[in-house]
C-alpha cells in the first residue's frame, strides 16, 4: 500500500499502449502531477501539447486483460492561481441558426481562490461581476489503454474511458475501467477547477493539478465504465449521438444490477423505471457521454 | 380570478384545435379530472383511447398568436388507489444486442398509499420485495394548440409541448408555453405518481388524477418550453435524437438568459459553461426531451 | 375510370382530415394543378402560404383504413416558364464550422425550357454560365390523411408520406400509402422541375405543375411508404435521425420482401445485403427521408 | 514507376504508426495480398485475425504531412474460388421491434465464379436458387496512419480512411487520403467480391484477393477522403450519426469544388442543389459512411 510521487516530464495525446512510467503494486497510491488542456504547467509553461496532455501511463502490477481497475479519486489540488476557459458556447449545443458568434481564439481567465473555494473571471462580462462558482474539481479526461493496440486521441472518449468530462469524477469517486492490456496503464489529466454538465463552452476551467488517486484490481470483467460515489451507483456510456451514450451507459447499469445487486432484468427494469437518473458528460468531443445513476438507498449488495 | 371545477366527458389524443371544452379568464384556476395513459378512470373504467388522452382543451380569454401561456402546476392528487407500468426497458434505451426480452403486454400493478407517500408493486419481483419509491406526481402529456391547424399526436411532443415526460413538470413548478392560437386551448393528462428520468420503460407509474392549474397569459414570445421551480430555471427541447432536443434547450436559454437576465451571449455563455445541468425527459417516444437548466442563485433578473 | 380535372381554389398547409375537394372512384384519374412551395401559382401569384401548399384532399371511394392506396404518377407539367430556388446550402448538411454564409431570405430565379428540357439560372454565379441540369420533375410533398386525427406540417413527413423530396416520386413510378382515414384524403403539391439528392438548398426547383395522377385502392396493408419504377422497388423511411429512417425504409423492405416475394428473412437479407441501394430523400426538414430500393431484375413476384 | 509485388507476413487490425512492410517511390506500382476479414488467406488458412487485418503499411516516398496521398485501383482479383457473409440483417439497420433473429455465429458459404462473374451462395435458401449477383470487387477497408500517434481499430472509420465500405471503393477509381505522418503509411485489406449499400448484413462477400494499386503524392491538403470515377468525382465522410457522415462528405465537397472548379460557395450551392447524389457506404460499424458525389459532366476543371 505504498504511496508514491510521480512527478511527469513527457505527457501523451493518445491513451494506448505505451512504455509506462511507473511500475505499482495493486492497492498503492500514485501523486502526480497534471497539466492543463493545453499543456500549461503549474507555472503556466506550455510543457505538453492540446489536446489535454496525460500524464502516465501507470503499469499496475497484476492487471490483466479481462480484469477491471478500480482507480478512487482521493484528492484533486489546483496547482496554480489561475485557470482558462473559452466563451462562447460549442456548435454542438445551439441550433444552427443560433450560433452568436464565431469561435475566438482568445481565452478567458480565471483566478482560481482555494481558500475561498471559488473561481472568478479576471475580466467579467457585464452581469458577471460577481459571478464566483465554487470550486468543485473533476477528472476530464482518463483512462486506461484499449484493446488490440489502438491508441485513441485525448479528445474523445470511448469503452476504455477518455475525455468524458464528467463532474463526478470527482474526489470521493471511485471509477471502475475495463484493463484491455497487462498493467491496465492508466493515464490521466485534464482537471477542470469546475465546470457545467455537457462542458459545453469547450473547456471547464481549465488548470494544473495535483491529483492523489488509490489503484485496486479486481478479478471482474466490465464493459463501460462505472463509478461510485457516497450516494450513487453509476454506469457511463461515450459515443456519438447521445442517444447512443445513454443506450450504452444503461445497458451496463442493467448488467450490473444483475451482478452485484441480484436483480434479474425484470426487476432492474421496475427499479430503473422509477429512480433512474441521466447525468450528461461530455457533448463537444466526437464522443459525448451519458451516465446513468441510481442512489445507492435502492439498492441492497447481495 | 376564479376557479373552475371540471368533469371531462371526452378526451383527445392529438393536441391541436378543437372546440374547447371551458373558456376561463386569465388569471383563473382550473381543476380537473385526467385519466391514465391508456385511458382508465378514477374508477378504474375504460373512459379514453391510447395513447395518452387529454383532459381540455381550456381557452385563455386575452391569449393570442406570439403570446405566452404561463401555467402554475398547483395540486396533483392521485384519484385512485392503483398505477400500472410496463416492465421491460424500452428498446430506446438499450443496446440492441443487449434487449432482455421481447415487450410484453401484460402491465405491473402498483399500490399507491397517498398517506405513506409511496407506491409498491402488487406483486413486486424478487429482489424488489421492499421497494417503494416516493410518490412524486408529475404531468407526463400536456401542452397548447400548435401554429397552423396542426394537430400532433399525444404521444409526441414538438415546441407546444406534448408528451415531454419530464420529472419537473410538478407541483411548485411554473410553466410558460409559446402560444399559436386565439385562447392558446391547454390540454392536460397522462399523471405519473413516479417516474425517473427518460421514462424508460414507457411508462411512469400510470393512474387518474385530480390535477389543479393556474393560467396567466404573458405579452412576451417564446420559441420552446420554459419553467420555473423554487429552485431553478430551465429550458426545453423536444425532437431527435437527443442531441437536437439538447440544442434546442440550450438556445432557448441563450435567449431567455438574454432577455430576462441582461446577460449578452459572451456572459451567458461564461455562465452556463460553469453551471448548467441537462435533465433527461422523455427518450421513448417519437420526440425526446431535453431541459437545460440553471439554478436562480446564479441570476439577478433585471 | 374517369379522369377528372380539377381547380383547386384553397390549399392546405397540413395533411389531416379536411373536407374533400373531389369525391373519386377507385382507378380514376385526376388532372389539377399545383402551386408552388412558397405559394405562387401558374402565373406567378400568391394563391397560398408557406409551407408547401397541397392541391387536395381527394376522397378516393373505397379506401378504409388499413387499406392501401396505389397512386400513379402519370405526368408532372410544369405550368409556367421560371422556378426558384435559394442559393446556400442548408445548415443540415455541412459541418457547423463551415457554414459558407447566412441564409439569404433572397431567391435565384431559374428559367424552365419544357422544349429544351432543362432548367438554367437567370443569373448565374461565375463558373456556372453554362449550367441547364435537365428538367426532372418530381412531386415534393403529397400523403394521405394521417391517423387519429393528426394533422401534420407540409414541412415534415411521416409513415403517411409529407415532404420527402425524393427523386423517383417521378412520372412512371407508383407510390404505396398506407390508409388511416376513409377516402384516403390524397393532398399534393410542392412540385419541382430539378432537385438533387437531399433537397439540400432547401428547395428544388420549385414551380406550379399540372399533375396527372392515377389512384387505386388495395386491400392490403403496409406501414411506411413503398414505390415502383420501372426498374426499382423502394421503401421510404422517414424520421430523424437519418439513422432512424434507414431503419424504417429496410424493415419496410423486409416485410415487402417476404409479402409478395415469397422471401423469408434470412433470404431477404441475404438478398438484400448484396443489391440493396439506398437513396436520399429529404435532409432538410424536421424529419429526413431515406429510400431502401432494389432492382427488380433481383426479384420473382410470386 | 516500378511495380512491386509484396508477400505480406503478418497483419494489422489496427490503422497507425508501424514499421512500413515496404517503401516505394511516388508513383510506383503494389501488387500484395489482402486476407479475409476474419483473417483467411487465398489458401482459406487463418493467418490474421478480425477485424479486418490489414497489409501494409506501405511508406511512400515524398508523402509528408499535410499532403495528400492518391491511391488508384488498378485491379482486384479474389484469390480464392469462396468467399462468405453473415446472414441476417445488422441491428443498426432495421426498428428495433422488428429484428428478425439473433445474429447466428455461422457464416453463409458463397462460391465465386471468376470465369462468370458472379457469386453464389453455396446452399441458397428457398427463393435465392438462382440469385447469382455480379463480383463487383471493391475495397472495404483502407486508410493511412492518422495524425498525432493514434492508430485506430479497423472495425471503424475516420478522416484517414478506415472501413467504409463503399462500392466505389472499386477498380477504375482514383482516392486521396489526407497525410498525416511521413511516407503516409498506407494499409488495405478487407475485399468484398460483392456488396451492397451499407454491408447492412455486417459483410460482403468477404475474400482474400490480389490487389494491385499504384500511389502518387500530391503536394496539397485535403481534409476527409476523395476519390475520382471515370464519370464522378466525390467526397467522403465518416461520423455517426449519418446526418455528420453527410455533413463532413458535403463539406469536403463544397471545399473542392472551390479548390479545383473556381466555385465560390454559392455557385457550388446552385450546382450541388441540383445535381447531387448521396451514396451510403458502411451502417454498421462505429463510425457510419456517406458519399457526397457528382458527375463529371457538370464540372470544368480550373
Amino acid at each position: 500500500m505504498a504511496t508514491h510521487r510521480f512527478h511527469p516530464t513527457r505527457y501523451f495525446n493518445v491513451i494506448g499502449t505505451a512504455e509506462p512510467c511507473l511500475r505499482i503494486a495493486d492497492g498503492d497510491t500514485v501523486v502526480t502531477d497534471t497539466i492543463d488542456a493545453s499543456g500549461l504547467d503549474a507555472r503556466e509553461v506550455a510543457v505538453g501539447d492540446r489536446p489535454n496532455p496525460m500524464t502516465g501511463p501507470f503499469f499496475v502490477e497484476g492487471a490483466e486483460p479481462g480484469d477491471t481497475l478500480a482507480v478512487r479519486i482521493d484528492r484533486l489540488t489546483p496547482s496554480r492561481a489561475t485557470g482558462w476557459t473559452y466563451s462562447p458556447l460549442a456548435f454542438t449545443v445551439l441550433d444552427p441558426d443560433a450560433i452568436p458568434d464565431r469561435p475566438p481564439t482568445e481565452r478567458a481567465v480565471w483566478d482560481i481562490d482555494v481558500k475561498a473555494g471559488t473561481a472568478r473571471l479576471r475580466e467579467p462580462p457585464k452581469g458577471l461581476e460577481a459571478f464566483a462558482p465554487p470550486l468543485q474539481p473533476m477528472i476530464g479526461c482518463f483512462g486506461v489503454a484499449p484493446a488490440r493496440g489502438q491508441a485513441l486521441l485525448t479528445a474523445t472518449s470511448a469503452n476504455n474511458g477518455g475525455n468524458m468530462d464528467y463532474r463526478l469524477f470527482a474526489p470521493g469517486t471511485t471509477v471502475w475501467l475495463p484493463v484491455s492490456v497487462p498493467g491496465a496503464l492508466f493515464y490521466l489529466g485534464d482537471g477542470h477547477a469546475c465546470q457545467g454538465d455537457g462542458e459545453i463552452v469547450g473547456t471547464g476551467i481549465e488548470t494544473s493539478f495535483e491529483m492523489e488517486v488509490t489503484f485496486r484490481v479486481l478479478k471482474r470483467t466490465i464493459t463501460w465504465p462505472r463509478g461510485e460515489t457516497a450516494e450513487d451507483i453509476f454506469a457511463v456510456g461515450n459515443a456519438r449521438p447521445l442517444d447512443q451514450a445513454l443506450q450504452h451507459a444503461t445497458t451496463e447499469m442493467l448488467r450490473w444490477l444483475g451482478e452485484d445487486y441480484g436483480l434479474e432484468p425484470r426487476a432492474a427494469s421496475h427499479l430503473m423505471g422509477q429512480v433512474v437518473r441521466y447525468d450528461v458528460g461530455n457533448v463537444f468531443d466526437p464522443a459525448y457521454t451519458v451516465a446513468c445513476r441510481i442512489a445507492k438507498r435502492w439498492l441492497t449488495e447481495r
